[in-house]
């Protein structure tokens, strides 16, 4: 249990059923670092995250059923009356507050629906209660996205983070919401440097859908801010690095009416943005994620991808392998069992090697098959 | 009906069901001009085409239920084969043969099955098999696809073309397969000029999944080769334009899975290259695409879409209207009828329309709706 910050849930009404509104109130003011969308149209949460004039953080309020996107000023305003009903309620400065939000993109926040809901989610506030927080995000997710850890060594610190994922997971900066919080002595530039550094490596090596949020938000703060003790700051590293990769497969692992998650490799490539745009192209592939779905082991469609991405490849070196066996080499089909690659793929999660054969660089991502349940999640979503 | 041009098409045995090879014998050897994929892994009809040494055709072999694609020499060297056992039938040269294959990438053409439905595919040449030819190249299309015009003016020409469709359609070089003959005289520079300009206007201009296939082709004869009479050069290209406009929307409207066909106008924008790219990336998102299928007015998603594009974007002055009804302004919701929209967007056409309010530039195109169906076509193609 990570020390200084409590944690709370309610129904507020934004949403038709379910926790609707989640707050993190830490007993110190704190620093942080985030982590915004790279799309041009960002939620007012992140407007009024970014507009703030305060450093530290006393508070974050995250509600899911309405993205609070795409509401001009008016949505900005509504987080600021929000903040100064909230400020008043937990005794802090309304600059301390951050906010987050996820769902629908279009429509206003309930202000004083969600105003009615702060008394019961401040008196719930308790340093027990993330799991009812991580909750209060959900949308069309399954469970809740909660990872735990201490911090090898002496000093008896933890890392928990929590994540909600499920659609508009895009392939350059994948989770919708994701917040990590640590009692392990952090200063905000040492923060800022890891937070974008580690997110590389786990929430932007994931794809769902290859649609960009609007509402993209990655947070990292410490409840006891200072530098690190010299000695520990490695395993921080690695073990926030592992709190951050678990989340981010936990959001793959929910993506909406995914049925596997597909490890894809690209090896052996000259250069690693060769390498990364070869295994995006591939992981945003329709055709390729049906055919996963389908244990369909249709390695055409894996080379075609390739060759559509806009980068070098010699299809003539390509060797291709599910699960480790070879389905390709120097480009052409090699002999393989169907019914044994079938049955191989029928396993929650399957390692597609893309090998060029070209030079030293890789990069790996996660992925998901495309099934009926996308369509039926996200025909209907609004209503 | 154009002149000097016969067809036929017939069942091999190179798919388990349905008429699987085609054949376009031309009375005299004709120029031609040819557009394919950009995608770097490309059918072995596409190197064998490129490496001929005639610049005339006097006859072109179409088979489905193989791509020939990923297949090496040996995939090239098939075709050679073939091309001589045709030559000796149809007593032309085999460097006047071209060829073009649709179907499963990976796998080679059974050689000895097209060799022996060669003679059949020979005896049933006449100029008015075109549907036959048509029928011949179809996968996943649930209907031939034909378009035929009289060139207007004195000269009694006319433009027949036949395309094939379905899946693996790109928003970079849509088409799969296109095939476009006319008895109006044309020299080969000036085809090879008209079919590139022509294109960019009509087979690029459409999306299905945005996945480009290896096996993309698009061809035009002239069966009267000469340099075309001053008047009419207009009207040929005009009726030319709509023939290949035709031959590209009935692609769409077959695509996989598809209940609807979108046509989405990008306009007002600064650059033409800005718009483009903005209806592209609409285009090609599963969110907006399985919106549209269940009726959902989401302009959410269209404009977190764009703002996912990679060139400039000013949310705030966006407006987006669905059939004429404006749902946003100013980047943000207009108001509008629920109930009416969703009557609206049960048409089997829908027109989108994002205005940037920004410039003069506009770009539109045509793509599909996602549904259930493209899952259930290609979970299992090649089963």
């Amino acid at each position: 249990m990570v020390k200084g910050v409590r944690f709370s849930g309610v129904r507020s009404g934004i949403k038709a059923a379910g926790l609707d509104l989640g707050l993190v109130s830490f007993d110190e003011a704190v620093p942080h670092a985030a982590l915004y969308t790279r799309n041009k149209v960002k939620a007012a949460h992140i407007l009024y995250n970014e507009r703030r004039a305060a450093r530290r953080v006393a508070a974050l309020l995250v509600n899911s059923g309405c993205a609070n996107a795409c509401t001009g000023e008016n949505g900005i305003e509504d987080l600021a009356t929000i903040a100064k009903e909230l400020a008043g309620r937990l005794n802090i400065r309304e600059e301390e507050i951050l906010f987050a939000s996820t769902g629908v993109i279009g429509r206003r926040l309930p202000v004083e629906t969600v105003v009615a809901g702060l008394p019961a989610l401040v008196a719930g506030l308790s340093g027990g209660r993330l799991e009812v927080f991580a909750r209060a995000m959900m949308t069309t997710d399954t469970y809740p996205k909660i990872v735990e850890e201490r911090v090898p060594g002496d000093g008896g610190c933890s890392i928990a983070g929590v994540a909600k994922g499920a659609g508009m997971i895009n392939p350059l900066f994948a989770t919708m919401l994701a917040f990590i919080f640590t009692d392990y002595p952090l200063d905000p530039i040492r923060m800022r440097r890891l937070l974008p550094t580690l997110s590389r490596k786990t929430f932007e090596r994931i794809s769902v859908d290859g649609d960009t949020s609007t509402n993209d938000t990655v947070m990292l703060f410490s409840t006891k801010p200072g530098a690190p003790a010299q000695a520990g700051t490695g395993s921080l590293k690695q073990t926030l690095a592992r709190v951050m990769k678990a989340l981010a497969l936990l959001i793959v692992k929910d993506g909406e009416g995914a049925t596997k998650v597909i490890h894809l490799t690209v090896k052996s490539a000259q250069q690693k943005r060769v390498a990364e745009a070869l295994a995006r192209r591939i992981a945003g592939s329709p055709l390729v994620k049906t055919a996963f779905f389908g244990c369909d082991p249709n390695w055409g469609r894996v080379i075609a991808a390739a060759g559509d991405a806009e980068v070098p490849l010699d299809p003539e070196k390509v060797e291709i392998a599910i699960q480790g066996e070879v389905l390709a080499r120097e480009g052409i089909e090699a002999p393989f069992s169907e019914e044994k690659l079938k049955g191989l793929m029928a396993a929650p999660e399957i390692e597609l090697v893309v090998d060029l054969h070209d030079g030293r660089a890789s990069y790996d991502m996660y992925t998901t098959d495309l099934t009926y349940d996308y369509i039926k999640i996200n025909a209907s979503y609004r209503s």
